[in-house]
């Protein structure tokens, strides 16, 4: 398939990558700045682009993976004359019908993963949630999706903001967690690697058990000595110390109601 | 060594396992209901007691693993008439002055992991951090430890707290997000399990980048309109929606300080 990607960040490196990988020819890559359009156009063998007035219009496919901030300004100039081919966002938390009246053939390509530029990632494991605005649209969507993802599900917009939102918790916040802890750490000269294989034990523990039943810790006893004594740590840092108490009291709630 | 267990719960379990595993004699394990001594007894080929008077006074190490909050009181009439024995209590937030007085040799040996009772772990990759009162308690703590793990460290007790406060971080307060992440999905008939992709990567990205270089996500963006979006789909749910906030704005003001 002929494939146009908008977009030269994270997820677009890392889709651009896996779907050349599979055979597909990615025409052009388009950025804003002719440094990344190049940077990603150079790996997957495509012409780097910053007007979008030169972006093809003989695309089967226009994979929109920019910030969702300027993703709704882009679309009307971006459909226009490009009726044959099937436009898609990536974006977890914007609905399908944004490109309504903008394109004739839509839909969304919702990777459910964290992407850096240089951290290759297995997309053959990556659950892929697809949606279209007609069969044209899933067919051609539903064919490229399985041909660099083995877990590729239809979802409806509506209940896609809520996979978003749950990713958002099991990747973005537990980050900052992480990011808490190394704080701690290396203020007191620890190193941060001490901590990783309790990292990768919790991830891995979620695969066998519910989170409910693998929480562990003084919070899920409520411990309130501990407690006490851990918000005290951080009483020089209130953000942190207030995230403390209140992560605490929801688990102890949690444990509770059980 | 002829070691002896108080404490039958995950923690002692899947210590005692490494220790029987690694040779040493399990004498007794003490719990306070005889179901779980016996259950963990059963395991190490140890004797299981539920009363203290009954601890034999001529072992090498007293393991103390019980609740935080019940060490205290056990430790004068646990350590009474053993004086050759190195007594260690293995909290992570307790310093090793609560044997002062009490016990001659003492000490603490904290396995820095997450432990469930029917889940084996591999102790041989935890970091393990000792600290003993004098050279006798440390050079036995040392050799116990180095016997089951490859990562021992001495650490003292006013360093140990900010250490395992850094666990509570990166374990407890993460599988909490795992936990909010699993609600928001069953509430919506989505599978838990489409999102361990992401929380292996998640982990998987900090033995490569520092937390805050790997941090993605709505928040680091400041992307308004979708965390809006997505705390409004926490209406229903006050305490989730407000740390949702507070996460977020942490991660922006920390990415912005970067």
């Amino acid at each position: 398939m002929r494939i146009v990607l908008i977009g030269a960040g994270n997820l677009a490196t890392q889709l651009g990558l896996a779907l050349a990988t599979a055979g597909h020819d990615i025409v052009q890559v388009f950025s804003r700045t002719m440094a990344s359009a190049m940077e990603l156009s150079s790996l997957v063998r495509a012409s780097p682009i910053i007007d979008i007035h030169h972006i093809v219009a003989d695309a089967d496919l226009y994979i929109v993976a920019i910030k969702d901030s300027i993703l709704t300004e882009m679309i009307p100039c971006l459909c226009q004359d490009r009726e044959e081919g099937v436009f898609v966002h990536t974006a977890g938390s914007i609905p399908i019908d944004v490109f309504q009246g903008a394109a004739r053939h839509y839909g969304v390509l919702y990777p459910m993963q964290t992407f850096s530029k240089y951290k290759r990632v297995n997309f053959r494991e990556i659950p892929c949630f697809v949606e279209g605005n007609d069969e044209f649209a899933v067919n051609r969507l539903n064919a490229v999706c399985a041909s660099i993802s083995d877990r590729v599900t239809y979802l409806v917009s509506a209940d896609r903001r809520y996979l978003h939102l749950s990713a958002v918790f099991a990747c973005n916040f537990v980050n900052h967690c992480y990011d808490i802890a190394s704080e701690i750490l290396l203020k007191h000269n620890l190193p941060f690697d001490t901590l990783l294989p309790l990292i990768d034990e919790t991830a891995c523990k979620v695969h066998m058990l519910a989170p409910r039943e693998a929480q562990t810790g003084p919070a899920v006893r409520y411990d309130t000595n501990v407690i006490q004594a851990q918000a005290m740590l951080l009483k020089d840092n209130p953000q942190v110390k207030d995230l403390y108490e209140r992560l605490s009291r929801n688990i102890h709630r949690n444990a509770i109601n059980k």
